[in-house]
C-alpha cells in the first residue's frame, strides 16, 4: 500500500465534485480554455458574457448556457471571474491530471509535435518518442530521446503511459496501436488517417483528419470565387443595361 | 481576352449544376470522400447504405439523408455507385479545381505538411514554401523550394495563389496573413492558434486547433480512469459483502 502511495498517479483528474456536463459543451470548453488563458496573460481579472461573446464570436446566451454548469459566478453586472472559471475548466478537462504521453514516429510531424508547447500548456508530460529508423534512434528532439520501437513494451511497463500520439506511417499504425493498447495505453491521438477499431469503453481514439479541414477550405475558396464571378457578372449586366 | 484564356484558371470548381447542400452536410462530405477513396482502391464498384453505415459507423438513414442531394442513385436493392458518388462529391467540394497553395513557415510542421500526400489527393498544388531563416532559404523540401518571405508579393503577382498554409510562429502570423490577403490569397489554413480577423465574405480562414483535440483526449482518458476506478470499487464492495 505504501509503495502505491509513492507512485505518482496518472490519469486521475482533480475534480472531486465534477459537474455533469454534456458532450457538446465539453467539445466547446477547450476554446474557452484558450481565450481565458489569453485573458490571464493580459492580466484581466473579470469579464462580462457580453465581452467574452464579442471576443469569441458566439452569442452571450450560448456562453451563459455553456458556463452555467460551473455555478456560483457570472452574476449580472459583475461578469465572470477569469481565474476561477479557468481553474474550473482545467479541473473538469483534466489539465494537470498527470497524464503521460509518448510519440510514435519521430519524423517531421512527430518532431513538430514534440517541439510545440501544446502538451505542457495542457499538463500532459511527453516522456519519450519511438521510431524504427536506426538513424533516428538514440538521438534527441527537444530533449526527448528517440527510442527503438522494439523497446516499447519494456518502456511502458517501467513507467505507466496512458497516451500515445500516432505520428507514424499509415501502414504501420494497426500493429503499433495494438501493441500500445496491450501495454496499457488507454488514449490514442491518431494522425495517420487510418481508422482504428477498439472498444470505446476501454480505449479512446481521437482522430485528427487534417485532410478534411483542407477539403473544407478548398471548397470555401471555390464558392467564394464563384460568388465573386456572379457578383461581377451581375454588376456588368447592370452597368451594361444602364449604358443603353 | 486571349491572354486571359491562356492563363490557367484557379479556384473554379467544375460543378455547373452544383446541388444546394447544407453546411452541416458539407462538413461531413470529406469523410465520405475518404471512405469512397478506400472502396475504389479496393476495387469495389457499388455499396449499400447498410454496408457504408457499418463501415463508417453512422446510421443508414443519416447516410441516405446526406447523399440524397446528389439524386439519381442509391436505389433500393442496388446501393450506391461508388465511382459516381466519389466523382460527385469531388466536384461539389472543388477537388481538382486547380487551387494553388503556398506554405508559410518551413519548420517541422511546414515540412511535415509539404511531404504529405494530402494536397495532391485533394487536387491542390503546393507551389512554394516561404521562411525568414537564412539557413533554410534556397533549400528544397519534397521538391518545393523554400523562398525568402521578402519575395512573397512578387511571387504571388507572377503566379496566382489562392491558398496559404500558416505554419509559422504565432507572433508573426498577423503580419504574414495581412500581406497574403493583400497579395490576393483568399483562403488561409491557420495552424498557429492565433485567431485572424478578416471579412468572411472575402477571406476564408480554416483554423486547426490541435490543442483542442489533445484536451478532449486528455479529458476522455481521465473519465475512463475514473469510471474504471468506480467499477473496481463497486466490484470490491460487492465481493466484500458476499464474503461476509
Amino acid at each position: 500500500m505504501n509503495e502505491e502511495k509513492n507512485r505518482k498517479p496518472v490519469g486521475i483528474c482533480a475534480a472531486p465534485e465534477r459537474p455533469e456536463v454534456s458532450q457538446a459543451v465539453i467539445r466547446r470548453l477547450p476554446r474557452y480554455f484558450r481565450y481565458l488563458r489569453e485573458l490571464i496573460r493580459q492580466g484581466k481579472m473579470r469579464i462580462s458574457s457580453g465581452e467574452l461573446s464579442a471576443m469569441m464570436k458566439v452569442t452571450a446566451s450560448q456562453i451563459r448556457q455553456d458556463l452555467n454548469c460551473f455555478g456560483g459566478f457570472g452574476q449580472q453586472g459583475y461578469g465572470y471571474h477569469v481565474n476561477y472559471l479557468y481553474t474550473k475548466i482545467c479541473e473538469l478537462l483534466g489539465v494537470n491530471a498527470g497524464n503521460r504521453a509518448i510519440i510514435i514516429g519521430a519524423g517531421d510531424l512527430g518532431r513538430a509535435l514534440v517541439r510545440s508547447s501544446m502538451f505542457e500548456k495542457r499538463g500532459v508530460e511527453v516522456i519519450a518518442m519511438f521510431d524504427v529508423a536506426p538513424e533516428l534512434i538514440g538521438h534527441e528532439s527537444s530533449g526527448i530521446i528517440i527510442r527503438d520501437m522494439k523497446e516499447l513494451e519494456e518502456f511502458c511497463s517501467s513507467l505507466p503511459v496512458n497516451m500515445a500520439v500516432l505520428a507514424l506511417p499509415k501502414d504501420q499504425v494497426a500493429d503499433a496501436a495494438g501493441r500500445l493498447v496491450r501495454a496499457g495505453v488507454t488514449g490514442l491521438w491518431n494522425f495517420t488517417g487510418r481508422e482504428l477499431d477498439f472498444d470505446p469503453e476501454k480505449v479512446t481514439v481521437e482522430n485528427v483528419h487534417l485532410g478534411d479541414s483542407l477539403m473544407i477550405l478548398n471548397y470555401k475558396i471555390c464558392r467564394q470565387a464563384e460568388n465573386r464571378k456572379k457578383a461581377e457578372a451581375a454588376a456588368g449586366n447592370k452597368s451594361g443595361s444602364q449604358s443603353i
